[in-house]
């Protein structure tokens, strides 16, 4: 795989919200699927799919134990990620003064609908 | 959208090299169909498809010029990209001294390939 095939697969793999949430878990720690199945709505099998994406793109490793296998985070592929997208920073930061107030403005809009649903 | 389905979109756009190219093109500046589409092989067609999921993201947005109706990059969306990432930038930064080293082992490798290629 070169670069820009790991970034395909990276961003592909990002592009979930279950699998986010997976990699934000394992920031903090090494899990065992069962730990990582528990605070989703969903069945181990589906988990395991998100799992196979996560390592496919590197994302995530198995550790040796035995029974446990416990799935551990690999930063690599998330710093080739956020590298990529370093080099248009400067592009938002300089050009766009309005940005912070605009997302600022997107996130009150959530708030706001969260609130409504809830 | 909330924030977790706007980055689904933006992680998901991100993910091919065509798309990324074209973001890469116009964070120098507008340009339209017909400018971006001449630096790839590519018919007229299959970039108005990349520009449409393009679009879509939020990433991208059409100027009301009659004729040429150029397109801007948009640069919330890749900040809100950049923004969950930061988060853990912490991760990969502090707890992984050899991660240099390793992106430019990858990268290394990458250069190999590519003058074997060639």
């Amino acid at each position: 795989m070169n670069s820009s095939q790991r970034l395909d697969r990276t961003f592909a793999a990002l592009a979930d919200p279950t699998r986010r949430a997976i990699l934000v878990r394992l920031a903090s720690g090494e899990a065992s699927v069962t730990e990582l199945s528990k605070p989703f709505r969903m069945s181990q099998p589906a988990i395991s799919k998100h799992l196979r994406v996560l390592e496919h793109a590197g994302l995530i490793s198995r550790g040796r134990e035995a029974q446990r296998r416990p799935r551990r985070l690999e930063p690599a592929p998330l710093a080739e990620a956020d590298e990529w997208l370093e080099r248009y920073r400067e592009f938002w930061e300089g050009s766009f003064e309005r940005l912070d107030a605009l997302l600022e403005e997107m996130k009150t809009k959530d708030r706001k609908r969260t609130r409504k649903k809830g």
